[in-house]
């Protein structure tokens, strides 16, 4: 149970996710308050902290975290500046929520993980938060009761509505696929062991040079395979979905959501236009969850390890992009730690 | 096992509805060729007539009844029509396929029960081709298998996308509800004791003094209670749907049929257009029935008696639709021959 | 903005309800803690506030409000003693959120309506929470925009698992139905006028002597025309559904939610067991709707006259029930307070 | 139009799927009959045509292509008896409609393409029945309306409840997954390049030494990619599925069919069990359209050429198969017949 006293939390980095954590700590987390917010803008940090009793803005993480009424960091920088603010944080035995990724690279994730097993117990939780959405939790609980066999293979789809014009062909890996990677790994509860990545002809709406969509695969430990479409601009909104091939059913979540419209000849939805809506309650669940286990004590979800995992399958997938080839995966043993 | 012969038809009537069973038979149906056309328009009677080998075009129903190649008659001419060809193919002892409705009034039918019955077996079949729809008769095999109990209620929507302008209030009853009579009565096993209708003020796009939509209830035999929602111009196509409300279960059957596209941020299906397109394989597997049945030299399906107690309903209906009170529907005895 | 002081929160009645309330303003609503709570049996209370640090336990609700840490009262106890608790609230001009039904009948109703009044202003917010379920959310904007023409019809379902063993007939309309009520209104924002209850023949699962499902009719001030089926014992979850029927289209609520397995020769999904788990986010976000409200000093949400309004259509409803006829609905003039 | 003479059709093998052609071709296809059945099994093919009159049973393709009353001829003996049988009835002239495959391999089916090549026209039609479900063609029609833009992926689903005993991995390809492959060609209207076969780690119901399920990708000539999950034995019914994912929209043709039930907990509807079920309709419309092309003198629908070229994707795909690598697809260059 919470201690009566909430948790101040100082946010990292107030950019569009930043910004949406701050208001969500603020209005809709239980438990919790922003007591601070760092951006090297400093204006932009102190317009937030300035509408929130009780907040201070800094530019620099470390200042924050030395500050008394700071209980724990929300990181949603860049991800450049996610091992030091991580670092910083771990130095000083704070709890953390990063934002994924963990870090930009395998090898800075794994400088990470190396100082959490140094200080000896977790503290950090990335923000895959579809562990908290309610349809993947399900998909997650069917899986592990058994009921339906092993899962032989998993079918995932990620359909962005269009993409901002700095984004770039490794960041359908990094930034996209990445969620299903984390989802790959958590739903089977083993490592991606090799990366395929197709690249079909691409779509009129393509950027210049990038091949969109893209089809990946993923082998893993025992042997499942799985294959996500990715699509950077598929023009009619956001849309992720799901399907396990198991022993004795096949399972599938998806956006068939909402009311049902009949009019003008046809029947049907709405389709969700972005990730923040669609995934709004899993962040809402998400940073509750991080603050709830945080009073009590507890470091609990995604970790280091996970952000390192998928650090290192979006290396082997954007290899597998540059060189069309099969790559595969490969990670250091598993810390006792992360067991 | 149909015998060698083709079922020689005499088609009734060729209107809108004629002239899509003389395709049908001409092109769709096995074991039956159209052999005689009738009309009291001459010219169009031929001109259908020509296009087929071996087919005569007649002005006169009983004409055409009299002639050696017909073994069957198909009336399809308008409901005022129907009592005369009926009884003069009873008189034959010719087979027939009756489009609904039987006849325009309980009077006129009741004369068609007691022709049928004087001949002392059946030999009339009428047109509720709900009864060959698939989903229709998928809903009738598990609501008569017993697995969920007795049903309890029945809810059924009819939309039509728009009402031709010589569309009136009665024929929403007679020509629309009249389906979902027969299907109650049908998949129930009971009759129609009372008939109430309701009226919501009305959509802005009703004609001039009609009210529409209008909400319908039965009361049947055993205490089940029907609602029935007739909408003549819901705008966007035509949806019938109904739903069985059981001791153990609900079962609904609906329109959410054929491929799901999304884009511009939907997702979906299409509504069927109109009864025909809605109805095509029904329609289909309606006169194929017949054909068979009358090769092998017997009736199935939809008998007068169904006619008739239609059209009793129908009465009650429309005068509870005037009346605005509940209307108790008077039957006769069932003869034996319906039992 | 929500002051930084937490909203304290007396919770007066600690049954499943209350006791459900006291766990969401513990743990899930963010700026609200439960600093009291009241039963009228001591050991029941002094437990629950056992557990939550500065929570005091209370025998009396007066009591309770009289303290200095008790900034809002929610009441959760039996229908009869919501009167006097609210007359007591209303008198110390304490904020409430009130579980409905607001009381057990108009009459009653219609004296906490006249305390608001005579105390000027909004207080008490009414526990119908299926104002902020994401669904019906989502049907009302839609309604509201006026997209789809003026609605004609509303077609509601509500079922039951089953019903314990204290539910009577008249429960049916009190407690299941009066939530149809309070939707109806809201959806299409006027009073509804009169109330017809049928009574199909029962299910063999109905207890002795109770009518179990039953079909109710509401017509409302503009003529639009609206069928609820409750059915206390469905057997095989709690479903709740809405189709409003308007001039240019359909929408349609329902509980086709949550992944699809298929498996055994089936496709489909999973059904909820109740209402805590149907409406779990609707009770949430309603209660933090309340506390936020409440902290900036307004009263929002559904009004006593919504609850008194109920309570009139609910004893139109009993009546009709009763005596098997169309029942009006008698209210008093809306006073300016709630237009 | 057709000719009023019934068309006399010699069924070629009396197998499962032979003997329900022939039924069909009594009972249910307009304007023909079966006027010869052959099979090596005398007493099988005497059984058949005793129950139809004016059906003369053999025991050679070649004794009834020489009969009076047969003008065209059904082929559906097992694979390696196709060859042959084609042969003598080009030879004739005769009109052909030839179950899948079109013969067991890719040389021996070019044979066949030579020889309908050296007759100068069409008159084999090969039976890809998928051309004509109904889902399968509104998907095909809404691609070439060109409204989505170019079809960039393909996602197929092929999966069967359980395999019989002497089923092989490599009819995984050359029985089921040959579908795939000519709904591929047909609705991109392409040809296949490349095959890969990719091989999860198999379901424990797999037989001994069998890799069940395989994820199969297509690459084609414009570049598009497909992928299709063939699964041998899933374990719940007959489940076929097709997503094309386009430029501008994604479209989707499943089998969430047939009535809704909800009970015991679950909302949902029935999978079909086999294919007979699943594509009765196709069968009986692939049949009628064969029937009725040949009685204007014409071949219309999938031609030798596009068995020819499936039966080069097979040797490609089960080559991959074997050998776990990519396998392009050799053709010969398309004869003018076939453009």
């Amino acid at each position: 149970m919470p201690s009566e006293r909430a948790l101040g939390v100082a946010v990292v980095g107030t950019g569009r996710m930043g910004a949406d954590h701050v208001r969500r700590l603020h209005h809709v987390v239980s438990g919790a308050r922003v007591t601070a917010v760092v951006d090297i803008d400093a204006e932009r940090a102190r317009t937030l902290a300035d509408a929130i009793e009780g907040c201070t803005a800094y530019t620099e993480p470390a200042a924050a975290m030395a500050a008394q009424d700071v209980d724990a960091v929300l990181i949603a920088s860049p991800g450049p500046a996610h091992e030091a603010a991580l670092l910083e944080a771990l130095d000083r035995d704070l709890p953390v929520l990063c934002e994924k990724p963990l870090t930009p690279d395998a090898a800075s994730a794994l400088r990470v993980v190396e100082a959490e097993q140094k200080l000896g117990h977790r503290r950090v939780q990335v923000g895959f938060m579809r562990r908290y959405d309610a349809e993947y939790t399900k998909l997650k609980r069917l899986l592990d009761s058994g009921e339906l066999g092993r899962t032989l293979m998993l079918h995932q789809r990620h359909r962005n509505p269009a993409m901002p014009s700095w984004f770039t062909e490794e960041m359908l890996i990094n930034d996209s696929v990445v969620h299903e990677m984390d989802v790959t790994r958590w739903l089977l509860d083993q490592e991606i062991t090799a990366v395929t990545v197709h690249k079909p002809a691409p779509t009129s709406y393509a950027p210049e040079g990038m091949s969109d969509p893209q089809l990946v695969l993923f082998e893993t430990e025992s042997g499942a395979l799985v294959d996500v479409e990715i699509f950077g601009h598929c023009g009619y909104g956001y849309q992720v979905q799901a399907e396990a091939v198991c022993e004795r059913g096949v399972v599938r979540i998806d956006d068939e959501h909402g009311p049902r419209l009949t009019a003008d000849g046809r029947w049907g939805g709405r389709v969700t236009p972005d990730y923040l809506e669609r995934f709004e309650d899993a962040y809402d669940r998400e940073v509750q969850a991080w603050a709830d286990a945080t009073r009590r004590g507890e470091t609990t979800g995604p970790s280091v390890w996970d952000g390192y995992a998928a650090a290192a399958v979006c290396e082997a997938g954007v290899l597998s992009q540059r060189e069309g080839r099969r790559v595969r995966v490969e990670l250091i043993e598993r810390p006792a730690l992360y067991k």
